[in-house]
């Protein structure tokens, strides 16, 4: 084994706003970060398009640009509300470095491209990464992940019995 | 967060006879186990059936039972030699304690049902889990335990560059 107990490692968790995305964070904190290392904890939130708009198009019915921009809003907000959600979690790492990136488009492409270009030694996501409504549109965002990004995955599930679930 | 600083963790590692298993186990060693904890580590090897013999039975090409018990006894030696391979990579831990399995059985569901008995609080594999060969009789074993196995999965890839292997 090459002596690495100061190696530097980026770890990047996918964060959502289900239960799952926050377990794998907790979990995460407790079993794959050491807080007397140089580790640098980056959340990323990826906004996904609007995959609802588009299945009614079908129906004729149109959005108006005020609602569209109401829609884009509530987005924004809810992006910042889920990446503040999770640096909470974070609040009691003191060497470790916490930051945080929000990106637009398909989960599944932003996980990915975003694991790459941040250079992410370790990828952690809950085990479908995007709620149940996203999770029917997009297929499952882990499966996709572990099979396309470089990095070790770490796919971690919400245990569905209340028992050892903390 | 919990004070979970002394926590036991018993760390599963599916190991075999491919590189990729062995960098996983290595990645392992090095980002997941604390050597001052209490981890456990267990390596499991799985024995997978002789899906090569079926494959050919279509032939009516028949081994004689002294062929098939030398090839039996010859993967009982294979799994003895992957196993003591993957445990020499663990002789520099010391306070971690080391066990070993060797089950019989196809991977996936030997992998699945180990996780579940042997209590494991995360399963670490390569992403394939398995060779070329046998990967194509049984499908990617990686992405079967990602889906069915309840506790946290680490998939380890290894990389394809020599830049930044080791």
């Amino acid at each position: 084994m090459d002596d690495v107990a100061a190696k530097e490692r980026r770890i990047l968790v996918a964060v959502d706003e289900g239960e799952e995305s926050t377990y794998a964070l907790s979990w995460c904190l407790k079993n794959v970060i050491s807080d007397n290392s140089k580790d640098t904890l980056i959340l990323l939130y990826a906004k996904p398009p609007r995959p609802v708009f588009t299945a009614l198009d079908g129906t004729g019915f149109l959005f108006s640009s005020d609602i569209t921009s109401a829609m884009d809003r509530y987005g924004n907000e809810l992006a910042e509300c889920i990446i503040e959600k999770a640096k909470r979690m974070c609040k009691d790492l003191q060497d470790v470095k916490v930051e945080t990136r929000i990106e637009s488009g398909d989960p599944r492409d932003v996980i990915c491209q975003m694991a790459e270009k941040l250079g992410a030694d370790v990828l952690v996501m809950g085990s479908h990464g995007y709620g149940l409504i996203k999770r029917t549109f997009l297929g499952s965002v882990s499966n996709h992940c572990a099979q396309n990004v470089k990095c070790p995955v770490l796919i971690v599930k919400k245990p569905k019995t209340n028992a050892g679930n903390k």
